[in-house]
């Protein structure tokens, strides 16, 4: 950085790094989003005045000119790398929504441009790492989504062959039916809603089939639930289990090395031993062995 | 498998379990699952033009007829062992639902067809794994659940005695009340649909039969959930608990030995110490106490 | 038992205890207990016939009486020791409720009477430990539970008093509006059926009370049950450190008598040392010092 | 205190800390809270005669005063320092409020009252230690809490947007929005209430929205009770782990104590044979090398 100062001929691949790296450039755009957040906001009371409203649809243009600017120096300063990281992905097509032409949907078009307020998480690092973490936890529910998905759609059929008749408000489509099912998952009316009116339209032993479904589908959400706080609670425990482990394997070692020297001792107290037996035979001058040592050697430690 | 297919003469039986081992044969059979669920799926519509239901009646057929081929291989692959996987016996089952006659419930057994879908949990590994994972969690919860069977029993029971003529509809029948009492632990319009009702049928202090209800009943399910987690974590625990203790044995039995090893080395030394004595008795002529030798006896380690 | 069995004169006492404590009393008492669940929940239907009606009023007398003579029997067993365990208590209270006369309120007395199935609980020791794990819970949830009583206690007075008048059915009295809170905090219909009639009822700023209570409410919940499972989890993480704490102890108390024994062996080194010493002055006749001992003295261990 | 007590002239602040620290005076203080707290719960009920509401309001001035005499005491002991607990702000305000004018809207102020019962919590130290325990979960929940504010308002915006016209009375307003989606995650009567007549009012297609909000939603409160419940049990683990590794330390240290003084003893050892090798020599009266002694230096242990 300090190198590029004073060097004057600076690319502008270089300038572009600074400028979207710069702190006081984040804040400008974190400043930017939420002054956004507020304009969309007052843009959905009635009691702004017409001219307010022209206001903040200009606001808008201006504010949608920005994080085009912004987008395109990064894009400029990071070349390919830019859509290398999801967040960037995410900025620009919440950011190009606003771009699209207004078709005859423009309700819709304008609802999503508030989708870009969500940028503050991207930008704000503790909110980013909230939501990191979530879809870290999406891999460990893959398997039992699947099965959730599975079982709905084997009782969205059922129940559409079984009541799509009976009650077609609840269960004449597939996609109702799936609908009515997810319904009973959350045991929102379960019975009010769905089972009573099914069981008075000629199925009274309907309630068999929705009570096995809620069984097992309330089954498979808490092992769903239970499987994210077990995960969650080993990464920690296998963390600290290591940990000691890892100090256990040390003490181990030395313990060994420890051996080995003891075991270098005992060699060379041996050897003294048998030093003193031969002077003993030199001062006597006849050969006796040495009575007292051990007959088993001792260098097995 | 090299062998035998180097070897012309091969029984039946072995070929029918290299079929169904066979990788491309549970490919075959995942795929024509997958194609069922989608075929059964076209089918709830009514757009579908008769003939195209005619077709799909038909791909039925042979997709039974598919299943039938391959547990009849399976079954002539592995004889009774067959029967002896929880899963096997799955596959059979929900495929003889097909071939049930078709009697006077015809929409039924229609509906039933579609739970051949569920098979490919069966067929795909980790979603086996999944459901393998709730059934292990089953004898867990299992003196807990009759707990919570009996008081809805129990519950039952009074309130068909209490307010089964105030209201029939819900509390008419030993059934009916379980029913609803089940509606009362979901939270599912407790008070609107089950309490209000009752209450105003003349019985005002009926909250106090419901509340307890409730509470009990939250409470046994609250504990449940509870089990379920606090087995679980605890399986890890214990599984980290007793590999630092594995380890802390094994540091445990190797400072055992090297006590033993060190008793050794100070018993040589010791002999050594008294063949000094010996020497020095000899040198100077005349008996001499090794006087800094100390008392103890060393070899307590 | 068998010296008894050997001596005729046996006290009554002791043929009570026997009596009480024997598998096949158990076993009969258990079954007694089955067949009046059994015949209470058939006295509930209708269709069954007067005379069968009758029947199962005379098996109930019966079944009374046996079980008034069984708790007789274990009352003269176990004297005042009989009362010193809940279940005996609880069994005799739920017996008991049978024998009062049957007044005004026969309903309320007849329904009681299915209590006494819940007896299954004290003769399964599997359902009885669920039940005493349940209890044991209770006490570390006191003072949460205390928090939210007085929570409920203090809105309620707030809620009659503000909404009272307004909306007198849900909040007319002390007793409504705690119970209209506890329904809040269940979360069932709590807008349809409580906060929505209160808003149109002249009180459009409701809501910041309900949903300050709903906040509040959740996150005592919230505390109450992670409060339970942080607790259960962490007794078996501290029975478990405390047990590898324990042999960390004993490796250190043996690390401890290692260095003693080292000690010793370094003293019996070191009086060798200079034994060798003296015998050198002895040899050569004329003082000369132990040039490579070291000079630092080494039972520092 | 004992000092004081002796000593007669003893200064007026010191008086009063005496005072608001004796048992008896916190006592008394708790005491009168549970009497106001009975006496505004009776105030609730119509029954009551009109004497006695007069009595009631009479003995709330004399406990406002009460409350007043004791907060002043203990401002006057402590000084500054008062304000630098909680609590303290806690009871000052709840006491407070009773003091405001009754301005027009009486009734709020009136039911503000009660919420000086809620210093029972304050002065009743296991009620304290809980809500202490609440308020240490909030720094843990914040980021989470901020992304789930986020997600409702850009949700309310957009729902404003695309349902405000179709169905005002949930959704003409941002505050109406939001309150809506509120009621969205709480999954009282969602579909019942809020999806279905969106359905119905010409957005066919309003399920995307609404089950993307649920999901987005469910998954974000999912996650923030994880992060509660991992965040306790981690406390508790990381303990016991650092306990364990403390003990290991030592058991490191202790190790290499031993080696060193092993090390020393092999030193000794060494001076022997070199010693004994020399006597030999001398002796010998001609040089012969300690044959059995290893080559290796034996000083690495």
């Amino acid at each position: 950085m300090s190198d590029s100062a004073t060097l004057p001929p600076v690319s502008l691949t270089e300038r572009a790094r600074t400028l979207v790296e710069a702190d006081w450039f984040t804040t400008l755009v974190t400043s930017v989003i939420i002054i956004n957040a507020i304009l969309l906001g007052i843009d959905t009371y009635d009691f702004v005045s017409p001219g307010a409203h022209r206001l903040i649809d200009f606001a808008d243009v201006l504010i949608t000119a920005f994080f085009v600017f912004e987008l395109g120096c990064k894009i400029f300063a990071y070349r390919w790398k830019f859509f290398s990281t999801g967040w960037n992905v995410f900025d620009m097509v919440v950011v190009l929504v606003a771009l699209l032409p207004n078709l005859g949907q423009f309700s819709v078009l304008r609802a999503l441009r508030v989708l870009r307020v969500l940028r503050l998480v991207s930008v704000v690092p503790t909110m980013r790492r909230v939501i990191e973490a979530l879809f870290r936890a999406i891999p460990g529910m893959g398997a039992i989504l699947a099965v959730l998905v599975l079982i709905v759609y084997v009782g969205a059929v059922m129940a559409t062959n079984l009541y799509g008749d009976a009650v077609p408000q609840k269960f004449g489509t597939l996609e109702r039916a799936a609908f009515t099912l997810f319904q009973l998952m959350t045991l929102d009316g379960w019975r009010g809603e769905i089972v009573q009116p099914v069981m008075d339209a000629g199925h009274p032993y309907s309630w068999i089939f929705f009570l096995s479904f809620m069984l097992v589908g309330a089954f498979a959400i808490l092992n769903l639930f239970m499987a994210l706080i077990v995960d969650s609670m080993n990464d920690d425990v296998e963390r600290g289990i290591s940990e000691i482990e890892g100090k256990q394997d040390a003490l181990r070692k030395a313990q060994t090395e420890a051996d080995e020297s003891r075991a270098e001792l005992t060699r060379i107290v041996i050897a003294i031993s048998e030093e003193l037996a031969d002077i003993r035979t030199a001062l006597e001058a006849k050969p006796k062995p040495p009575a007292r040592r051990p007959k088993k050697t001792p260098d097995q430690g």
